[in-house]
């Protein structure tokens, strides 16, 4: 077979086996949104066997003969005949496929079958423990993941922690021995920030944000918001979720989640804002690439990048309410038509200590990540056992962040990625921060008059640049190597950090140290 | 291998097998009901691969090796000695999964692909059609499914007619020269009716019915029909989609569809009670046999016979409005507060020709079966070209019902089922008509206090009737014996036109002549 002709061959290969992931991930979406609560012991039925033949079909001797002909099997180091016959998004194409192969083809089949399956069941125990805040009767799914869990880091292979080979199948490279100092060093920081913020005298009225807002309204709004950011509806739909979320089937089939309390208005705009963000990265990626990883995301960092930079660089920032104030002031004249912008953009844009993640500042929002860090580094090394998780969260929260919470489902219940398995997935979201500032910064440089058209509402200038820079490229590059092309910069917290300092110095006068920071 | 562990392992491989269609399922539910337009096109290419990969999964090897160690792979009889050492069910489950297999078997992997992409693709073109009225637009879809359909007779085999083929697929053992005689009677039956009718003096007041009634409520009294009717929302949802329709991926999770119009009432009403006849049918069916032919319906004639009965039988019967028309009028004061019962269950029955079957009352129903069956049988054996579609429906319509319609949308594009692919679907309806008839009248037998029931509120003692005598045999009998079973007699559509000419000679005074008919 001719290169060119193995390549096509494997391509088509990969479509149909993407095809089944597509059907799974519409099920699951399904699951989260409209299945019948009667539903869900098949359902786990249904998702176990979509993964089990995608995983089967991907490691079958057909694709390791397609991969064997272009490259080692062990290494993943391309023949050197292809080395210079095939352009850069083959040889991306190639390495990234293998990359994966060579992971599938480490878990036994039943075990995939086995895994999806408890995750399935896992997750919608989970709903039911946080809805009647009950550990006890999610505690034996958990302990069964757990075990699964480090079951799945043992057959994958790992250097130094179990957990790094968790770690890496959201964040492909990304290790405990990087993330340690990392998070050292930005916890030190986020200290002295809050140190300073408890100091102020700045007192934000968090209240104006918890009056009555009509939920349809606020949803419609959130939809707005969307339209403008450039998320295609042709191409995707907002739902409502327990937990928001953002799901692809393919670039023309995207959708995202949100949820929507009467008397939180940030919870749904901000919810809207971050998974467009998502949503956007997702329908951005190559449809002519689809099936393979250059139509795939580079890694779960990068794209909580693309949510965070949308939520806080954007959405909190004064720029994006210049325009959007007024408009939210004509939607709820009542409750904010007397409050003045400044003083709308100080609430939302508060720094306290609290307990939900998701709903928590920019600041703190870090704390959250580490605690959880620290907690699944312990359970998967197995140092922690399930069991005592609700007593060592709240431990740490109160380590980190001053304060108890009230109960497990504003603690330990509160997130729905454990129930997934997604041990090793939290750090991403840190590190989505660090690189949106990065990111966005750059795209401040690239696109002198970007504050002024955010102004406008204008938000297409900075989607084209994050499609262009980001999106489109899939898989071709690793996440450093992404970086480093767009920003000319490896990982650094420095940006993120700076930029926290010169917006809350602002906001809470207190003074700066920094002389580098970038306005907003 | 024992013949149990066999049996066993049978079942076991039907399952996955069944998770994939149910899967399928899912997808084409979603295409329906919330799929953004823009995610058709992949839609089709993921419904393809997940239908052709249950196929080859179920015409696999080991399944031939299985069945072939119970009975003969050309003749589906059973080798001798299994006939004694099986149980009743076991043998049905033999016989019906040699049944699915053996069609199977005779349709290439590569056709069956190719299908389902064109009836997906097709079923999109259609609502597009139907809603610019515009069957130039649909003529290629419908042109190339045609052809596809034709070959699939060629594949299968046939006596007579390809067209008994298709009609076997829904309705097996149903022929050409079983229904022509059958039609033929009824035609002549209801045209007589329909006479008497056209000559009463008696005009009920349709007009009752197109006032405007909130379409939210609407839907909201929709689904208290349903609750009352013991279809289960812990295993089933209520949604809105273009045309009505039930799905069920299991008994745990059984959906069923409305549509809703401002100034149509029974429109959104009488689609509920229909599919939720449907859904009760589904959801009774035996959860242990999952997988195989005992949990899955006998025929789309009998499925039918289902949601026919709740609709019409109970549906627009004087007992279910003694209770349900109170509640009604508390919904809508307005528009029925003053209207006596009576005039209201008049206006629900009125007959008169229309152009819309869903919408069509009981007795001109069978007239648009009626047309639909001969054009389909002429497209199917090469009589009538495609493009000539409109015309020979608008023609036909006009004999049968003597009017003509004034768009395809009103006419040969109103139904989804060709863009599905369904052709040999429709007389289905009509036997379900005269199977609903049978039926009904055996409930009224065994259950003595039943109308009195119903017109209480309580349908659950008729529920349990069908979950006990129809639903939960799955397709251990055929429909025939399950007829004979029932109610001891073969198809018959006496019942049926005397059931007829009995209500309808009452609403609308005109001499009956059958001395047996039933009251209702």
């Amino acid at each position: 077979m001719s290169t060119e002709t193995s390549l096509d061959r494997l391509k088509a290969t990969l479509g149909p086996i993407h095809h089944l992931r597509d059907a799974a991930a519409l099920l699951s979406w399904d699951q989260e949104t409209y299945m019948p609560h009667g539903g869900g012991a098949i359902r786990a039925e249904q998702l176990a066997t979509l993964q089990t033949l995608a995983h089967d079909q991907f490691v079958s001797p057909e694709i390791e003969a397609l991969l064997a002909s272009f490259l080692d099997l062990s290494t993943g180091t391309l023949h050197p005949e292809h080395r210079s016959a095939l352009d850069e998004p083959s040889q991306a194409l190639l390495r990234e496929t293998w990359r994966d192969f060579s992971r599938a083809k480490k878990l036994p089949s039943t075990f995939v079958n086995e895994l999806e399956r408890e995750c399935s069941l896992a997750q919608q125990v989970w709903v039911e423990a946080r809805k009647t805040n009950d550990f006890q009767l999610f505690l034996p799914n958990l302990q069964r993941l757990v075990k699964l869990k480090r079951q799945e880091a043992e057959y994958l292979g790992y250097h130094d922690s179990p957990y790094n080979a968790l770690l890496d199948l959201y964040e492909p490279g990304a290790t405990v021995a990087q993330l340690r100092p990392l998070f050292a060093t930005l916890r030190m920081e986020l200290i002295r920030l809050l140190d300073h913020i408890r100091q102020s005298p700045v007192q934000p009225k968090a209240h104006l944000l918890s009056q009555a807002y009509d939920q349809t309204q606020q949803v419609d709004f959130g939809r707005l918001v969307l339209k403008h950011m450039g998320y295609d509806f042709q191409r995707g739909r907002l739902d409502l979720s327990a937990h928001p979320f953002t799901t692809s089937f393919h670039p023309t089939d995207v959708r995202v989640t949100t949820r929507v309390f009467e008397t939180d208005l940030p919870s749904c705009l901000f919810s809207c804002i971050h998974e467009g963000g998502h949503g956007l990265y997702d329908q951005g990626l190559p449809t002519k690439h689809y099936g393979t990883p250059l139509a795939e995301p580079i890694s779960l960092g990068i794209h909580e990048s693309q949510s965070r930079l949308w939520e806080n660089c954007v959405g909190r920032s004064r720029a994006f309410w210049r325009y959007f104030y007024p408009k939210l002031q004509e939607v709820f004249p009542a409750q904010l038509g007397e409050v003045p912008a400044e003083e709308f953009y100080l609430a939302i844009n508060r720094v306290t200590p609290s307990f939900i993640r998701v709903e928590a500042d920019e600041l703190t929002y870090n704390l959250h990540i580490m605690v959880r860090f620290e907690i699944e580094l312990d359970v998967i090394e197995g140092r922690l056992q399930v069991e005592d998780l609700p007593e060592v969260w709240n431990a740490k929260i109160q380590e980190y962040l001053g304060i108890v919470p009230p109960s497990d489902a504003e603690g330990v219940l509160q997130d729905v990625h454990w129930s997934l398995g997604a041990f090793g997935y939290f750090p991403t979201y840190t590190l989505g921060n660090l690189y949106a500032a990065m990111l966005f910064r750059q795209a401040q440089k690239d696109l002198p008059g970007l504050d002024q058209a955010i102004g406008q509402g204008n938000l297409l200038p900075l989607k084209g640049w994050l499609n262009d820079r980001v999106h489109r490229w899939g898989r071709q590059y690793t996440a450093a190597e992404l970086l480093q092309r767009v920003t000319g910069q490896a990982l650094t917290p420095a940006p993120f950090i700076q930029d926290l300092e010169q917006k809350f110095g602002n906001l809470y006068q207190f003074p700066t140290t920094s002389s580098t920071s970038h306005s907003r």
